[in-house]
């Protein structure tokens, strides 16, 4: 009889042909993809896969973080290389290990790091098309930048979106935030307790109008103080979003 | 009466969901595509746009130059304009130029670039899977580099691919030939006068094998005397594979 243990895995995914990370009927998602897999290495037997992330259909992650409970008998590389196996190729399983039995990838994270990419340059760049958005108009990175950095520390952030359920706040520490070029592509990086519901499309969405000349850098923190969705830019699309880390405090490996 | 101009155009491509460059009855190929949205500028009437090199089926363009004959009033800059416009989102002119009449982008080419990307890590990488070729042994790119360079020069390329018609020899000048690393990714980059059928990805093929230190780097000399194309590796996929850029003389710009 072999014992069920806890797993920690940090994957990665183009999010191009997904419905998103979370489950959903009817529509492929990559947490059915994983539950699918999963179950398969378990004999039939159903798995649940959490997220630390649930990200939007059409975002990208190179480092969302799953954890479930499997019957395995054997190493932990053998089950990534196993996974990889059977995943479809647009998601990856990049780390494996054992966790504490009440180690929730989604609870215990204390915050998350998400990038959003730009392609500025005056024409399309076809092999970028599915993991950037591509902006023709030049954009001045550095009063981004200054727009940005408003957003830093703690503040209701209901300008920027919406909590995924009545009873939650819209209260948010945003850690670190910047926006910088490399070459024709503008990043944005923001690394935050939370986020709500779209914010970092809105976000970067108000930033583009910044970029652009037409909002001087303040108007971040006027949004901010107004706490009003409707004066806030358009929601942009998903293609150049990804969820690149979820950070947790120091986990303690389980005993073998 | 306007006059029917002569065109020069550098076009990008993501070759991944294109039946190749060159125009064939009931597949999508790059070429169709360019003269459907040619002649819609045009009228209706039938274009014929000319390639420097006729890509494979999956094989991506950063640099491809195609000319064509075309009746238009305005100014260049509105023609690469509105062919973006028209184009589907996997193809785009990076540049557009008047020619003089007898300018032919495969005849006048002294010489074509193509680059072929190796994604060289552990496991793989969905973001990239269609740009690169996943290799999850570890390479030496080094000895890859040393093998490459004995292709420098004249010589009867037989064993690394066929001519395209009977009539057609198949020695060619290699002009430049390197393998670099740049992190995860492993790039081997050829330029030469032309490349036979399947010429590049055999010649990848052949370096794969040197660094995985399955062969010598002299083991490409080998090759190249024996002449025989069932000693040399098999033809490797084209998910890597760019035709980066294509050379010509200088060319005069036409009188206005």
């Amino acid at each position: 009889m072999i014992n069920q243990e806890h797993y920690k895995a940090t994957i990665e995914y183009d999010g191009t042909d997904f419905y998103g990370f979370q489950i959903q009927p009817g529509v492929r998602t990559v947490q059915s993809e994983l539950e699918t897999v999963l179950s398969t290495l378990q004999g039939g037997a159903p798995v649940r896969a959490r997220g630390a992330g649930r990200t939007d259909r059409g975002v990208h992650a190179t480092g969302q973080v799953v954890d479930f409970h499997l019957y395995w008998q054997k190493h932990e590389a053998a089950l990534q290389r196993s996974m990889n196996a059977l995943l479809p190729e647009d998601v990856v399983v990049h780390a494996l290990s054992r966790v504490p039995a009440e180690f929730h990838s989604r609870y215990d994270a204390l915050s998350r790091t998400y990038q959003y990419t730009l392609y500025n340059a005056p024409y399309r760049h076809p092999l970028l098309r599915r993991s950037t958005l591509y902006v023709p108009f030049p954009l001045d990175e550095a009063a981004m930048d200054e727009g940005v950095r408003q957003l830093h520390g703690e503040h209701d952030f209901a300008a920027f979106g919406r909590a995924t359920t009545d009873s939650e706040n819209t209260v948010r520490t945003m850690i670190s935030c910047r926006v910088w070029r490399e070459g024709a592509l503008v990043k944005v990086e923001l690394q935050a307790t939370g986020f709500l519901f779209r914010m970092v499309r809105s976000i970067v969405g108000c930033l583009l109008l910044i970029g652009r000349s037409e909002q001087l850098p303040a108007w971040m923190e006027e949004l901010l103080v107004s706490g009003n969705r409707q004066l806030a830019a358009t929601v942009i699309p998903p293609t150049g979003l990804c969820l690149i880390d979820v950070h947790y405090p120091h986990l303690q490996t389980p005993l073998s």
